[in-house]
Formats: C-alpha cells, structure tokens, sequence
C-alpha cells in the first residue's frame, strides 16, 4: 500500500520532471541540481561559480531551504537573481518545485540555472528535479567514508566535489580511502577537489561546468 | 490523501514508541538518541562516552545507516556490544526498528542505550523512536548558520553538542550568531562546545549525561 502510492508520488513526480527538462531545452538553460549535506558548501560552490561565469552568460539561482532565505539573500548581494523556496519542512525539492519558479520567474534563454537542494545526503538523490547535470558535494571535514555510507547519493552524481581541502591537514582524512569509495560506486565520476575560502582547485571545475555549458549550445 | 496517510503511518510510529519507552522503563535503560548531518562526528562522540561509561556501567550501541557497517564495526572494536541497522536507502531509523532490536537482542537491565541516526539534519527530527533523550549534533566545520535553515531539529533537541572546536580557527564561525539561532528556537536548551579529537569540552558533556543517569535511577 505505501510503497504503491510512493510510486504513484515518484511517477508524478517524474513527469513534471521531464516537461522542466524539456523547457530546459528550448530555453537553453544549463541546469545544475547541487547536492550535499547541511554545511558541505553548496552556496559557497555557488557563489564561486557566479563569481567565474557572471560576466560571460546569465546566470539564476534557486535556493532550496526548509526555512528562511539567508542563501537567497547572499545570491542577491552579488547581483544575481535568486528564488528561495522553503519547503516548510520537506526534505528536498520536487519536479512541481522548480516547475513552479520556471512559471512565475522569467529566466532568460542561455542562462546557467544553479538549484541548490535542500542540505540532505539521502532523500534528494531520488527525486528527478528535470535537472541536466546532478553535482554532489562532500566536504572534507564531514570524514573520508562518505561515499560507503550513502551510496545512492554518491551514486547519482554526474560529478563531484570534494570541498573544504584547506583544512585537510588539520583533520583526520584518508584520500585513497575515499577514493576507493567513489570508484567502487562508479569508476568515471570525476571528483574536483577545492576551496572554496582559498580558491584551490576551482580552475579545474569551472572548466568542467565551461565544458557542459559548450556541449549545451549555451557558450561558443 | 497523502497527509491522512502520514498521520496513519506516524501515529503508528507514536505507538510503538511509546511501548520503547515503557520497555526503558522498566528495565532502566536511558537511551539517547543522536541526530546530526553526515560527519558531524555522531560515532566520535558515542566513542568519547564509552570511553567514559565503560568502566562504571553497560552500555549498549544501535548504528544507523542507510548501508554499510564500518561505524558498528567501531564500536565493537571497543569491546562494547553494538547492532546495525540497514534502513536500505530509509532517510531516518523509526520505533519499529528499534523494537526489533529490543526483541532480538538481549540488552541488560542499568544500560546507556546510545543510538545513532542516520546521517541527516531533517527527516529523523520527526520520528519519536522512544527514546528518552534527543541529542543534536553540529559540526563547526558546518558553518554558524544550521540553527536558521534546520529548526525543526533543533527545536527538537534536548542538548546540543558543537563538536569539532578544534578547528574553529581554521573557519570562519561566529559564535554569537550560532548562539542567537540557537536561543531563538529555545531558551534553555543546553549547547556544549567539544572536540572528540582533542578531548576538549568532553568533561562537561559527560558530566550532563551523568546527571541523566542518576535522574534515571541508573547511576548512583
């Protein structure tokens, strides 16, 4: 009974899911949906993105929180437009979220679409938000052993991050441990590694997004 | 029809773990339920008690995870009788997982019963497992600012602990802001600042859950 109306929940779900990505689409629109736990770096991520691509292409923002607008509000200091939705306690965002802010906002054409998910390693890896690209972040003070502990996360992700290596060498963390976590979930999955205080590592991520924006159509 | 549904399922969650509780009870066992994000130190903090308790009284440990046991596998390391629970991809461990455990293994009467949640700073706040005390874990490396975006768990926590202090001055985290988010949610829930890697703060953690069980006529 419950696992069927689950179903029935993630079936609707990933039809509104598909009509996002097919407005995607047509619009052009990049649209990155960022996941970590709570405090792993998503907005700072975010904000290193912007700081890279704002002069170049358009750029929106979505913040996703189950309270309050603190990250929409450091999004809109920079200059960049961004939608809060709270989820009044949910989870993650849904399909009907982000289908919500593409019908009241108007997102121009060639624009990359950051989505910051609710801060949650389990439940946003199984709801298809029509996203194009799926980026998880870890954070390298959360521990090395991410990646066996919450495996349909680390799973789903086109790409991931590993943030916060300033502080690596005040921590206890085993690089080939948590190496040897990713590849046995998915040997390709590029893993950039960064700070996001210091600026280490970002050359090579912004390079990657610069790649999927060209394969997109969205930058020459 | 989905709400009517929840309330069903949590109603029959309240139920069973209300009959925990009662099995508490009776048997003086004190459970502590332990709540965080992934690697806010949950395991290291339960090590630090062990450490601690080991010597004066039983204690028994329930590892949550939605796979893998590398953190029971920990604590048994430490000559201390520990369960796993796989939740399969579950977001949050619920009343009848613990009653299962309750049923099959053979927890002795006087006991501290530490359970460790799954990973996962929004969905456990909502499932009373019957324990006798909720304890939240935040992580300084997380950021001063998890009290506004995650209320929920921390309006539900009897005690805080600010774990990894001994890299506070390698971030940036401002204590006030961190304290006033807490406050603003409740008044007098108690935060202690610790490090499980230094030791730093533990005395008066272990002092807290000291008095708790002699509240609970398990320690003299």
């Amino acid at each position: 009974m419950e696992i069927k109306i689950l179903k029935n929940v993630m079936h609707a779900n990933k039809k509104v899911a598909e009509s996002n990505r097919a407005a995607f689409k047509n619009k052009k629109i990049l649209a990155i949906n960022i996941m970590a736990s709570p405090g792993a770096g998503k907005t700072s991520v975010i904000k290193q993105l912007i700081n890279n691509f704002k002069d170049i292409l358009n750029i929106f923002v979505i913040e996703g929180d189950i309270a309050g607008s603190i990250d929409a509000q450091k999004i809109e200091a920079m200059g960049v437009s961004a939608v809060q939705i709270n989820t009044g306690g949910g989870c993650h965002l849904d399909a009907n979220m982000i289908a919500t802010v593409l019908n009241e906002s108007n997102i121009p054409d060639k624009t990359l679409l950051l989505i910051e998910n609710v801060g949650n390693l389990v439940c946003p890896s199984t709801f298809d938000i029509g996203e194009n690209i799926k980026m998880v972040i870890a954070s390298a003070a959360e521990g090395d052993d991410k990646p066996y502990k919450y495996v349909p996360m680390f799973e789903c992700a086109d790409f991931v991050i590993l943030n916060k290596i300033d502080i690596i060498e005040h921590i206890e963390f085993n690089h080939d441990f948590f190496y040897s976590g990713i590849k046995a979930i998915s040997k390709d999955t590029p893993v950039f590694e960064v700070s996001c205080r210091t600026g280490e590592g970002i050359e090579q991520m912004v390079s990657y997004v610069k790649d999927k924006l060209k394969s997109f159509g969205i930058l020459d």
